[in-house]
């Protein structure tokens, strides 16, 4: 492992830094060993496998911990990356955006520290999981349902900041956030909305506060370490039953988003539904061998008899009614009416098909966090992912040229086509993981190319990315260009004003500090 | 009329600024008239009419004028006060928070540039009024429904940028807001979210894009003068229809609140209704002499003779059933259910009950506009109201005694409780309408008095205000003071970053740019 150091900072200088942060911290919480820091690699690495590591990592234990850190990483330079639990698949894990920037990890600061259940609330620090929080509202026997994402060991701050998704109706992770606290690089500790009301009992009541509201700018940003984060909690419904729609063609993912859009946007769909591809669907039921041997993308004639033997479809639409019996029922008619204009379409309440995407969205619905779809990660030996994630306004003819864009390049590239859209309420995150051998160098390179290339001619076409892997986090903020780089100008200056020593995580986002900024770091 | 001249300027380098103006934006739009600059003062003035009142005003025609005036503003040190239509009634109207700043009226600014009926928004400009909107929906024949604050005549922008409130189940409006643009200090001009991509398809589809979110930020904040904001708008229900229950006793409040929250909070209602004291509601129907032509507050016993005289209660909840008739049927079951527990409530439809109050409500909360809840000015001769506005929890114990202090501190400054609990899913905005005689300054005096006292009861208890008029916002600003105000530094750090001259509406919110910062403007 290559061990990479900071930015302008000799290897005495970074070693004065971590000694006085082991003096603050304690010499345990500071890590420097090349078998600790491994741990804070990219799960699925793009280049090299320590391309992306640090040179350190350290491990407060409290607000003044994380404060004592900021301001010796300032007064040092010593640039900080901090995760909550570090996760983030797909999207570069644990590792740092600056090579040889210090992981701060938040994981020892992990109570849960407030669930509130008439108002249906929970307040937690970084290191909380989506596991832990749902292990501690069943264990008090609480009625209200936890909204997770994909993959349940994330950490609800990380996912939240990172703008990660949910499947329940509460699904949109940064519409159920509450109430933040922050430290700045300068070690201020701010307490955002009602929270800054000394004694407030609104905290986690009401979003905006008094005066400009920053929470959202704390987000997909390098503005300050989040210590504690209020999200809402939905009363458990009724019931929740999920099922499956299959799809016969390629070209129905066109009707199905049609079919789909005015049900999400007047309510009639509550939560947030996923339209999966063929192949992907097929990745959790096996590798990619046993469907297929041979180079080059899985063929037309392959994919359709992994359809049949599996009944499934070109596309698989998965969704839940919420409620009582009664609400589910008519429900249901309503949404088997909206796409009853698609032939060949099948309709599997969950139980009755043994998809097993089916049994783990029906646990997502419910809000029941699992790691089930980590297993289509089987596809390739050494199986990696990197996203290419393009937000889609929700219409067929958008659809359509996303998908049929997509799967083109990568079929040009020899790949495969795995995609999901999420559908929001007006728009869908349409995540397209290309799936990648991480042990193989040319096809890592082949790999980060197709994604480049999707990223420009996506831009071409008015479409933009809503997260990416730290690979690729300065071509994607090159996209968002409008009047010369107004909103990145923006982004750096107020980068500038809260970190002027340019110590946290610089580059996320593409947003670097001034002393770092036009480097190509 | 008092002509205030901007801090630390002679009327000489004022003239020179506004002659630098004229040449930039035409002589005719720039005022500064007394008999024009009169309409831009706080039409409820809790000082004499002239303390919040303006050196001049700019009314630019388009983005590039906006540019034009920040530029010279800021090579002047002019400060400027930007408005939309200048209304935000007991809150300050059109008035600047800093005498002799020059307002930036935007009302030529009034295109409604797109309205989308597939997705369901509005893409407008400052000047453009809910009633503007709303004509401009019917005659389209949209099928979309716009949410409506109190009074019609608001700018959806301002009301937007002030954090105003609706009634339908879109009725908090910076949740319903997707997209920006923004002029900042130094003349720049950025596009929020997906708007930063050129070309861009999902500007008013999805609110976060790429990196930090900052429209929140550009919200109750003197940080750019936003001249392009996109709205939601909600898919017409099947139907909706109003509904009244009277509460009969004060202490109903409690049991009300108890009732509700539950079903805010798990969607049974889906809009944002309202709990109404007697003597607001009783304000629709005529003057206090109609009443009362007594010295100090309406006693209990005429307000029991007005609650039986008009069939209402000494609160009124105000809410509408949504969506086909069996829906609303089904959901009014509940409804009913959960308030049968308080003896004596009363039920009612609209067109059922001779209440002005309910046929108000019934219009906004089927989103039509109109400016009927401006009659309760009639309560006083020369009626004017200044609000005191508390967020509290929604229980029963948090709203009575909100109550309580707010009923109690009127009653000892001799006035009428006149509060209305706005319902929101898990909090509440309580408007506590300070009704007063704008001709009578010892009411004013006093009347600002006491929503002082109340500010600091309030604190006391943990509760914080969500708005508030411009003579109070340093006040306000000092009860969020969590570790020896963070926030408020926070505030201060960004806004020397983004506008160094300080030219920005200075002091809003509390928020001073640093060359004024301390000197009690």
């Amino acid at each position: 492992m290559t061990r990479h150091l900071p930015p302008d900072m000799d290897q005495d200088r970074l070693d004065r830094a971590l000694a006085e942060l082991r003096s603050a911290l304690g010499a345990k919480w500071v890590l420097s060993d090349e078998s600790e820091l491994v741990h804070y690699q990219d799960p699925c690495p793009i280049y090299e496998a320590d391309h992306f590591s640090p040179s350190a990592a350290v491990l407060p234990g409290s607000v003044e911990d994380v404060q004592a850190t900021v301001r010796i990483a300032t007064e040092h330079g010593l640039p900080l990356s901090p995760i909550s639990t570090g996760k983030n698949l797909g999207f570069g894990g644990a590792a740092p955006r600056l090579p040889g920037a210090v992981v701060v990890d938040l994981k020892r600061m992990n109570r849960i520290l407030e669930v509130d259940e008439k108002f249906g609330y929970a307040l937690v620090e970084p290191g909380v999981s989506y596991f832990e929080l749902y292990d501690h509202l069943r264990a008090r026997g609480s009625k209200l349902m936890l909204d997770v994402p994909d993959l349940g060991w994330g950490g609800i701050i990380g996912n939240t900041l990172e703008r990660g998704v949910g499947y329940t109706p509460y699904g949109d992770h940064l519409s159920i956030q509450c109430g933040m606290e922050v430290v700045l690089a300068d070690g201020d500790v701010v307490r955002t909305g009602m929270g800054a009301l000394p004694g407030s009992n609104t905290w986690q009541l009401f979003k905006y506060g008094y005066g400009p509201q920053f929470d959202p700018m704390f987000t997909q940003s390098n503005y300050g370490i989040v210590t504690k984060l209020g999200i809402w909690l939905m009363p458990e419904p009724a019931g929740c039953q999920a099922y499956m729609i299959t799809l016969p063609r390629e070209e129905d993912l066109g009707a199905v988003v049609d079919a789909v859009r005015p049900l999400r946007l007047n309510g009639t769909i509550p939560n947030v539904p996923t339209l999966r591809s063929l192949l992907l669907d097929a990745a959790a039921v096996g590798p990619r061998s046993r469907f297929f041997t041979g180079a080059g993308p899985v063929p037309d004639s392959v994919a359709r008899r992994i359809a049949d033997e599996h009944g499934i479809g070109q596309w698989n639409f998965y969704g839940a009614l919420y409620g009582p019996p009664a609400v589910r029922a008519a429900t249901w008619e309503v949404i088997r009416d909206a796409f009853a204009g698609i032939p060949g379409a099948g309709f599997h309440f969950e139980g009755e098909h043994p998809s097993p995407v089916l049994a783990a969205r029906a646990k997502i619905m419910a809000g029941q966090p699992n790691l089930d779809t980590y297993k289509i990660l089987q596809w390739h030996d050494n199986g990696g992912h990197i996203d290419f994630a393009p937000v889609s306004p929700a219409t067929a003819e958008d659809a359509m040229r996303q998908y049929e864009m997509a799967r083109d390049r990568c079929r040009e590239a020899g790949k495969d086509y795995m995609g999901n859209f999420i559908v929001g309420r007006r728009e869908m995150h349409h995540i397209c993981m290309l799936m990648f051998d991480t042990a193989d160098p040319a096809d890592r390179v082949a790999t980060l190319d197709l994604c480049r290339t999707l990223i420009r001619e996506a831009a071409e076409l008015g479409y933009g990315e809503y997260r990416v892997h730290p690979a690729l986090m300065d071509e994607i903020a090159a996209t968002f260009s409008f009047n010369d780089n107004a909103l990145l100008r923006l982004s750096e200056k107020i980068k500038d004003a809260l970190d002027p020593a340019g110590v946290l995580a610089p580059g996320k986002q593409g947003i670097w500090p001034r002393r770092l900024r036009g480097r190509n770091l």
